[in-house]
């Protein structure tokens, strides 16, 4: 179940659910939760799809006790392994690991220096066992020394062209479409939806419009300093520095909603523990609320891992979630569909 | 005048506008930039109000060269001195000394240690004289300890009940009417407003919403660091800690702007030199832009200050919108009205 309720509620919910449901009909307006249900298409039928459904009527029929007003519709959601896939590696890593390499010529010093020796020498792996210093200070310098505007096209040139190791896709082919239908279906109602991921802002910025339906300036994100400079031209820019200013990862990502957003989601959706404190943000607030966490359970279309797993571990989040009642989403049984390889396939087409 | 275009573009422009003006007479449209200046009633007619009502018609008018798509039309605007008056110290400042005064019998040793000691003691002045370390530690001090949502209640509770020392008004009628004007006229013309300012976040946007129609997560201000707790309860807490991590103010206006946005806007208005550089990062961008600064010219009805004042100086600034050509707005010439204290008196109606 998606969301506790005691019993009185439930049954004042029910209750009043069916007295607005008669009312609808009386005079010609139809709130049929089947016919919503219609905009999931990739979605099995079944509790889960019913929760999310039922939720969103909840929080949008005006005179139910459960009712929240356009304006506080906020959803938020996780991007790696909750939008789009996470394995082998976080698709920014693979990002940086070629970015790595193109870059060595103009940094020498990297091919006899660690974390980058290692990273360049290795293969995919070799940018994760450096721990976590490593991996940011990698991240850092790769994502550095150019402007914010020069940046956001090294982006989208990868994007257009790199390819996932497994399937040999784009990586932006490996969105989930159940999600981008959620995402449409909420907005659809009046939901302004957000990413808040671990991944960098400025990584993401670029191409999630396109590819989500999700504005730049809804995305919540890590991200390095930037400094404003005057360009050789006089012109103002920004650049970015080797300089990790925010991690919004685990508790960072309430203190990143708070920071970007400034109040509370309603709905938030997550697939590893390093969603665990946004979804308990989400928790706490008042009135009718939404937490949802994807399991990866499909070794044949995606991937199946959580509880050990060294990209997008589930472990402390699962538990929380059963203890909960939180919404689980099973991957193998709740999704039609997964991938729909029609995301748009050149650079100009995804900004 | 707003923005620079040479001969042949204006020459277009014309023409293109004329052709436009013709079609939508012909399929029975109004594009009347005349009727749409009714919703400024209380700026004077004149060059200025006609340069607002201009850049909107061309950045919104379908067929024009200047047109922008609704998505990109984003507006930034300062705070203290642009939307509402910020003498004779920011209002902030003003909060921050009744709770500098309500809070010292829990921090007895302030009475005895700079800069508490010099702020407790002396008048509204002392606080912006012990420097921008001692004013950064005070505020810092005074907005910590508590969760972001007690936050909100003390600031909505202290602009229910706090008094401006000359008008002797709630701090909220001492917004400007042009301003609350310009910010609707442009979100009916579906720009995206966007409060950009020195002052605290958590301190703006428990009372935007209400105040000038900008929702809290279209707020852009300097902040303290939070920090994710398990309140007594086991109920997750945002915790305000007493150390400052933003300052939105200068050149960290474009960098707040990055950071919490993501794109450029393509209108902005400021009235201090800590404004100068968000209108030039606004003004570098590609295609129609709208630069304003506001100039405080009338002592009577609101204050007369630039060059030399101690808040809101306007120097630099005023040189560069000379230069450059940006609007700058004569509040004296240019308003018909400034204050309607029809703001909501109480706290529940801020709210």
């Amino acid at each position: 179940m998606s969301y506790a309720f005691d019993c009185i509620q439930l049954k004042r919910r029910t209750f009043l659910r069916g007295t607005v449901a008669l009312l609808g009909y009386l005079v010609g307006q139809t709130n049929n939760a089947n016919a919503q249900a219609d905009l999931l298409p990739s979605w099995n039928d079944g509790p889960i799809k019913q929760s999310i459904v039922n939720f969103v009527s909840d929080v949008t029929t005006p005179g139910l006790p459960t009712f929240v007003p356009a304006a506080e519709r906020l959803a938020t959601f996780d991007n790696d392994g909750t939008l789009w896939a996470e394995q082998p590696i976080y698709f920014q890593f693979a990002f940086t690991m070629d970015r790595l390499k193109a870059l060595v010529s103009q940094h020498p010093d990297w091919k006899v220096t660690q974390p980058f020796k290692g990273a360049i020498d290795g293969d995919l792996n070799a940018l994760m066992q450096s721990g976590e210093k490593g991996v940011l200070e990698i991240l850092a310098a790769t994502h550095a020394g150019v402007t914010t505007d020069a940046f956001a096209d090294v982006v989208l040139d990868w994007l257009a062209t790199a390819r996932h190791p497994r399937f040999d896709w784009l990586y932006t082919d490996l969105v989930y479409q159940p999600m981008r239908e959620l995402l449409a279906y909420l907005r659809g109602k009046d939901f302004k939806t957000y990413i808040v991921s671990g991944g960098g802002v400025e990584f993401m910025r670029p191409w999630v419009s396109k590819v989500y339906g999700v504005p730049p300036e809804q995305v919540v994100g890590s991200s390095g300093t930037v400094k404003f400079e005057l360009g050789p031209d006089g012109v103002p820019v920004l650049m970015k520095e080797a300089k990790v200013e925010f991690i919004n990862d685990g508790p960072g990502k309430p203190v990143g909603i708070n920071r970007f957003i400034g109040r509370r989601p309603i709905l938030a959706f997550g697939n590893s523990d390093g969603d665990q404190q946004m979804l308990e943000w989400t928790a706490a607030g008042q009135g009718a609320r939404f937490m949802g966490l994807i399991r990866h359970t499909d070794a044949e279309r995606e991937w199946a891992y959580d509880r050990v797993s060294r990209v997008g571990k589930l472990d402390k989040a699962l538990d929380k979630a059963n203890a909960e009642g939180w919404t689980v989403v099973d991957m193998k049984r709740d999704w039609r569909t997964i991938f729909v390889r029609e995301r748009p396939s050149s650079r100009q087409t995804i900004k």
